[in-house]
């Protein structure tokens, strides 16, 4: 044990909620009652209620050898509000279940819940609820996140029509580049001299695309101050292939996205020349961009042009025309999803 | 493999998520979109919501060496419906997240969903969401459960006042004891010769209540049917010893239970007996027993009298009283926490 830290067990489970969840101010009117009951208690009052839940496991969707725990328990909020404004909607509550090996210490769980506490402090989110419990692996963190949205105006997947603009806000392939790069330096700093420190000089961005994304809620905000309603929105999790099949699946359409639209910053381009990848590829099948994709009625088109930070990547299509991709020489290449998957990465 | 078993990576996320919930019937008008989108909508229009969450890892809450798939799955509903009740709520919606390894089949997580969906059709529950994922480890299962309570009927643990009267649904210990015989038989298979069938007749009560507990969703309809709204209300999950401390903290008042009210199956008390243990320790402090204990006022002695399967046992005092057991024999023992801890269990 090092010093100055606290076993888990000299508090118990009780006791680290406790040690956790105190001092936890609720900021949402819906928020009745929080943390220290059976189950919390929230008035949405004439709203709908979204729910949407994500379970993180180390070893599968972490590596605490290049993630520090504060950054960790930032993106596990993070990504749970991410799928809340996907359908339009605000995040409003979450609760945090945790699996603690005995290898962490009370300290250690305080800074992952910090990063909890900071993601939820920053938009404005009240952390209601949760179970914390050893667990004889690794650390298991599954958070659910309660959000709300008016009456109606939530959106799925399954609404994009034919000639509707396809649109992405921010830009792509980022926190996929970062990744590889955080795991290139992890190999070659086991090979190292002790004291060696990895040079991530002008790679700021792309390491925090991976290691502390953000929600596009401002985005949301701007449709709506803009008075544009998506006909189809997700979130782009699992790399941007992926989501517009899942659309296209959904709402029974086909789509074109140009390969010259699709927004990549220049970080990502140069660490993609660096590690010798199809810079397309990796903004196509990345993931973990946290950006949001959606449709948008072709009279919209001009509202949409004025947005800062959105991109119109291409167009919806009939089913039959199947997902392509416009390539900067005019060629269309089937769109197939090569994002990331847990069950098949199991295998390596 | 074993045979008409089919691997995981062969179907992958999506497809294992489809196969789960197909053809999963929506039951409830508060379920708007259930799974299939990046978050579930609800509306509980006039309602206030409860939301409680649950972690159940392998290796601390349930060892499949003697727990089958499609028991685990009722039971990690189960546990999470019964905190709704506590709440004097009723559950509507589950959302599940589950952790797979590689051990595991598409058959086996067909077994587990069984059981998920079959507590969801008893309790009138809708499966609106969820997320699975590969494991390294053992297998996770993550159940948030979502619920509705007419506002301002919802109870608390922090209300119970001096001189009401301490109540108890169902009988206790039977879980706990159902449990060691569980892990004695499975010592006893272990060192025996192929073939060996353990003999549990006599003992299919504590059995039952230790795998295929229910939640009791008919007490909260008796209580409303008899207009009894609780002043305090828990389930048993950790033990009566615990959660009666629970109370008395969170209300700021002592009680007083006695130990020949203890409501006990005779199956737990003559396997008490085989085990040579204490009955009464048994039934205190077992844990897993997913009774409501509630507390009422004291004007609402007749009403409850006539209830059946809920047990006065007691009645809370001032603070200064502190919690304490009155024995057979007149005598006061200080009640203590010595129900389940995750965290010291660990360290075994």
């Amino acid at each position: 044990m090092e010093n100055n830290q606290t076993e888990i067990s000299t508090l118990g489970e009780f006791g680290l909620i406790d040690r956790l969840t105190r001092e936890m101010p609720v900021i949402n009117d819906s928020t009745k009652i929080g943390v220290g009951d059976d189950a919390a208690v929230l008035d949405f009052a004439d709203k709908e209620t979204l729910v949407t839940t994500d379970l993180l496991l180390e070893g599968i969707h972490f590596d605490l050898r290049y993630v520090p725990l504060k950054h960790l328990g930032y993106k596990a909020a993070i990504v749970n509000f991410s799928d809340v404004y996907a359908m339009n909607g605000q995040p409003k509550q979450i609760t945090v279940g945790l699996g603690v090996s005995s290898r962490f210490t009370v300290e250690h769980i305080e800074e992952l819940y910090a990063g909890i506490r900071l993601a939820c402090q920053q938009y404005g989110v009240d952390l209601v609820g949760g179970d914390t419990s050893a667990s004889v692996t690794g650390l298991v963190i599954s958070i659910t996140c309660i959000g709300e949205v008016e009456k109606g105006k939530y959106v799925l997947r399954s609404g994009a029509k034919p000639t509707d603009i396809i649109c992405v806000s921010g830009d792509l392939g980022a926190a996929y580049m970062g990744l590889q790069l955080l795991e290139r330096e992890n190999k070659v700093a086991a090979g190292a001299a002790p004291g060696f420190q990895p040079d991530f000089a002008g790679k700021e961005y792309i390491l925090e695309r991976q290691l502390k994304p953000e929600a596009r809620g401002d985005i949301i905000r701007i449709l709506a101050e803009n008075s544009i309603l998506p006909t189809a929105m997700m979130d782009v999790s699992d790399g941007l292939s992926s989501e517009l099949l899942h659309i296209c699946k959904d709402s029974n359409v086909g789509c074109r996205v140009y390969e010259d639209r699709i927004p990549i910053d220049y970080q990502t381009a140069v660490m993609a020349e660096e590690f010798n990848m199809d810079l397309i590829m990796a903004a196509m099948n990345g993931g973990e961009d946290y950006e949001l994709l959606f449709t948008v009625p072709l009279t919209d088109n001009e509202k949409i042009e004025k947005l800062k930070g959105v991109t119109m990547i291409g167009y919806i299509t009939k089913p039959e025309l199947g997902a392509a991709m416009v390539t900067r020489d005019g060629q269309e290449m089937p769109i197939s999803a090569q994002g990331w998957n847990a069950f098949t990465e199991d295998k390596k």
